[in-house]
């Protein structure tokens, strides 16, 4: 292996290969903590072509390739396993906005780039890029196109793969694939793009990408709303599409227990509302600036809601600041729910017409499994998905992280048999990692499997690129 | 090949395996009349079940399957070779609409549906499938799929693929996969639905499929435009784009010629305009119900366009049967232009900031190629799209069909080189079947190349799937 660490470092510079447990610890482990293993070596190549020849090297050498981002994944899809013996690829120098062309409507970037940097660079030039995630400002583009990310903007825009118009990948045996395109029509083979998007770098490493721009959406009108139930919200979102149409960009749920750790660790949160509830939605309309009537929309349909009985009080941001403060609410869930003890995060998806049925009948029987765990519910109503999250039982006040640890595995069976029966997902936007490769091919047919190994062995027949990760092993 | 024959017969019976000249006529020849084939059979399984047996027996012989659709593609990707070996599998009979879900925004599909059909049942349930093509009464989802069919709706809703969920599809042994799927979030593999769309038949034979619905538009605002050049007609789409917005729904071009062919052929259609004029624009704004301004946008966009010298004068749709006759100018072009003798056909696609000058440059360099060469251009200029077709040459008044097809490779070649060096696309809507399977790969890199062969090879090692078509044959 010197002989690959000396390759390595002519290739991209001795500064760039990272082998030290001091440089190489916040590489090895995952931002939930879950996952930590160990590296080979950490490398950063600076360019496409260092790339190729990190990836040539290694697949001369015989050595597995972990790509990573910004290492913001929530199921170990960017770490090394605990061998040792795989070398962690990080994009995280290749940060160039390579062109923006607002008439085209199209922004080219190197896969380093940070989302939020994507956002002001189509901002710059008075266009929008829609993708928002919690952790926009350090993940970075090409772990979004990796994972297929979703967020709060899916509801109007779609996902990272609806995002993409072309992209750049260096291929497992360590050629560059340039499949730079920004055509919206190009009808002249498979859709490579498609293929490598949401791959998790199992088919190779995405270094660059041409994404989709959208018009500007200076206005915003933005409402906290209380509602009895799921199935409130279910009807509440109904509403809003007939009522807002297109400008509708943000619908999001929360229950009180995630709102309640907001209120109880987030520095300056406080709650816009008088009375508690059960669940609340964050609903936003966007649109350009020549759309002036947002407001009215967004308050006429919040008093049909009221009046309906889908919503029970509202508060509607008055400032930008009011606005943000409506947001961080809904954005802070994901970090303070770690302050609390153990957690057991799941991302899954329900048909629409089923959600508010499943979410009902779901509680009770966790609570069956492992009393008085707590449901911290959270997520993307709109697009049906809901992060259905668990922290420890408490007891004598404090979080009974055993208790939880104990039942984790019949809690997650439970929820994921549920979702499968109705025709649901068990990850919506987080993808499969190393935490949910096995469960993921459990629910999913041979043919689908077999389809599944036989793309990864076209391009990787070494299986060197991520492996563990998406594809599950074969027995 | 009798064995396979009466395999055959006993899986699907024996009234739909076509075997007599005067019955397989129809399924050998192209919509074009360019490709003429010959086939062992032509079967017509009538479920999901007998497409598998069929391509299950096939296989088995070692002989190659032929899906086809409506017969209406054209470039020769759904008849069969010269070779008389080869079976054609019509889906013709599966003509199912499965189930619509409006809460959803789901409709569930068997392959063999005619597109207006599909059109029809989201309307019966208050909603659109916006896909839209000249052949819509006669071409199938199945064929739109595999061919990720474009159309006049890809400016507001994109593409085919875009606008598809899930898929089921026999593959080549046999095996049939069921990724029948409505989740608008679903992170949980690689995306085999994209694989399968576009394919051209070439992986495996789409069986059904789970389509987005959208919100129905039942208000049109829709003007026929002179324009002076493609030039305006770019600067009009920016005018249009930011007076409509989401509403803008259609924005298709098209020369004199063009409308030259249409008003002398087809039956009924007459100038709505006193001047004639270089080219013209097809635009249309489309919204629901509570829409009520689209006139008024519509007319101020053309008043704001005149004055600026990107507009010349305009006809607007007064009611929904001058609607019709604006269309019926736009719609009829590509059937009139077969009237006039011997015609060369192009799909390409330019970056839109390149498209004026790209069409203000070729049409001199054609005529240096075949001196008279008749353009006929038109298309979707709002998605960078042009249908460069040429018709031969008048000679006392007639076709000179010889002169166009003397220099048909060279006038081709000029055309895709030009597109090629703009970045653009030699297939921006049609495919490549196998009319254009080798100029599309000669201007491909050997990666891609190489990853196509590797797809194709991994999902149909045995290269019995539509054989010839999409994929470059190796020699």
């Amino acid at each position: 292996m010197d002989d690959l660490l000396d390759q390595l470092r002519t290739s991209i510079g001795a500064d760039h290969v990272l082998t030290e447990d001091a440089d190489v610890a916040a590489y090895v482990v995952d931002w939930t903590g879950t996952h930590a293993g160990r590296a080979l070596a950490v490398v950063r190549p600076g360019s496409t072509e260092e790339v190729a020849a990190v990836v040539a090297a290694c697949a001369g050498a015989g050595v597995a390739v972990v790509p990573q981002g910004g290492n913001t994944g929530l199921v170990g899809g960017g770490v090394p396993d605990a061998s040792g013996s795989q070398v962690v690829l990080s994009l995280g120098r290749m940060r160039r906005v390579r062109e923006v062309d607002p008439v085209a409507g199209t922004v080219t970037v190197d896969a380093g780039v940070v989302l939020a940097d994507v956002q002001a660079a189509a901002e710059k030039v008075d266009r929008l890029f829609p993708m928002s995630l919690g952790s926009e400002g350090s993940c970075t583009i090409g772990g979004n196109l990796s994972t297929n990310a979703g967020g709060t903007a899916v509801l109007r825009y779609g996902m990272t793969r609806e995002l993409v118009l072309g992209l750049e990948v260096v291929l497992p045996d360590g050629r560059v694939w340039d499949g730079l395109r920004g055509l919206r029509k190009d009808n002249t083979g498979y859709d490579l793009t498609q293929l490598f998007v949401g791959a998790e770098g199992t088919l190779g490493v995405i270094t660059g990408a041409v994404l989709r721009l959208f018009p500007a959406t200076p206005r915003h009108a933005t409402a906290w709303v209380a509602v009895p139930s799921v199935d409130a919200a279910v009807s509440l979102l109904g509403l809003a599409q007939q009522h807002a149409g297109v400008h509708l960009s943000t619908f999001e749920i929360a229950n009180r227990q995630a709102i309640d750790l907001v209120l109880a660790h987030l520095p300056g949160a406080s709650d816009p509302l008088g009375e508690p509830s059960d669940w609340y939605v964050l609903v936003e309309l966007a649109g350009s600036a020549s759309d002036t009537g947002l407001d009215e929309t967004l308050e006429s349909l919040l008093g049909e809601a009221v009046e309906a009985g889908t919503a029970v009080d509202a508060a509607i941001a008055g400032s930008p600041a009011q606005r943000s403060a409506l947001w961080a609410l809904r954005e802070g869930i994901s970090e303070v729910q770690k302050v609390e003890g153990a957690t057991l995060k799941h991302d899954v998806t329900l048909p629409i017409a089923r959600l508010a049925e499943w979410a009902t009948t779901i509680g009770p029987r966790l609570q069956e499994v492992c009393p008085g765990v707590r449901l911290v519910t959270y997520g993307h109503v709109g697009d049906g998905n809901l992060h259905y999250n668990l922290n420890a039982p408490l007891a004598d006040d404090r979080s009974d992280d055993d208790a939880l640890r104990a039942a984790a595995a019949d809690l997650t069976a439970a929820i994921y048999d549920s979702v499968a029966r109705e025709a649901g997902s068990i990850s919506a936007e987080h993808g499969l990692g190393r935490t949910k490769v096995v469960a993921a091919a459990s629910y999913k047919s041979d043919v689908e499997v077999d389809l599944m190994r036989a793309l990864k062995h076209a391009l990787d027949p070494a299986g060197l690129m991520n492996p563990g990760v998406l594809v599950p092993p074969t027995q």
